[in-house]
């Protein structure tokens, strides 16, 4: 037996968790990316092995993108194990594609609204997903209990 | 075959892990409420957007809020993976059961104590937990090797 | 059916993620003790419980070991998904060792290099780390494709 052949809906979860996980690793990467490119490190061994002298307080887009970042943790990781039981309860495949795509798209939006500073388009995209989680979370525990 | 029915503690776990979700969810959720009534924000833009200036200083209930989350998204999704596992290693369902439950009963109390401010409840509740986590872990690795 | 022999790289991944988990609560416990031994707590509520104040500003060791364990929470969560996955792909077990051995040596080396300062260990660690992954999701993307 193959999970991924029984379960369609395990596949499709697979394709949008990883490219979910790729968003993820591209926001710590311009997190990286501006704090390389300002000199502005977390820890004082960052500044010495730069030989730079720390500055005065915390950079604003490196805040944000620490922030987009941290609500991608609150937000992606809870829905990966929430989607996993999902499509163990053998849901009809396009109701599956519905929230899975449609949580992927609404949290893509919410990173490059929230890096882009747009404003009221990263609270929607925000919302959205969480909905969709929200629908998907009562769903699955109607088909458990 | 249904992997829900060959392992019974996934089943189990499926419930569980779904109403921790919620849990984190009711935290995020505060936070949201107590931003939105007293006008405190993240980011320069949510201020612009609602047309207000920011505060001087942190507020210490967003940060208690915010705290509370970050715990949870130490401890929980930690514990999601590593009970996913438990219950592939067909454990009995009793200690299944106290696991989860008692898992899942702990981190409710941690939020509520964290939130209301009640100590040593907090954590009493934090320690439960943990302590939980840690025998399902050692169970497992146990069984694993 | 097992899915534990079913797919061997599943058996694997268990044990290289639980030693993980138990990784991350070492950090997590690490910042406790010193929390504790320095009596620098992070709510006005922990000062009142040990009777002490409140001191002035952060402690640089506290926001270290809490930077190390954010790290983890953004590099080994999103991991341990991906890494399903791909065991589900049913890849080569030798490629699969390499991958989650080298994963967890890596984060194990974070870690360490973190908390004692040790640049550039930290960030070569980290970047091995985060390429492993990177490879595995690629990987993965491309049998579920």
């Amino acid at each position: 037996m193959d999970l991924l052949t029984h379960y369609p809906a395990l596949q499709t979860l697979g394709v949008v968790y990883l490219i979910l996980v790729l968003k993820m690793v591209a926001v710590g990467s311009y997190t990286s990316m501006i704090r390389i490119r300002r000199g502005h490190y977390a820890t004082a061994e960052d500044y010495a092995l730069q030989g730079l002298t720390p500055p005065a307080g915390p950079d604003d887009d490196i805040e944000r993108a620490r922030r987009a970042h941290r609500n991608d943790l609150e937000n992606i990781l809870p829905f990966f194990g929430a989607a996993l039981f999902y499509a163990l309860t053998h849901p009809s495949l396009t109701m599956a594609r519905i929230y899975f795509w449609g949580f992927c798209l609404a949290r893509i939006v919410h990173s490059v609204a929230y890096l882009r500073q747009l404003q009221p388009h990263r609270t929607i995209a925000f919302t959205v997903g969480l909905l969709l989680m929200l629908m998907m979370v009562l769903s699955t525990l109607l088909s458990l209990l």
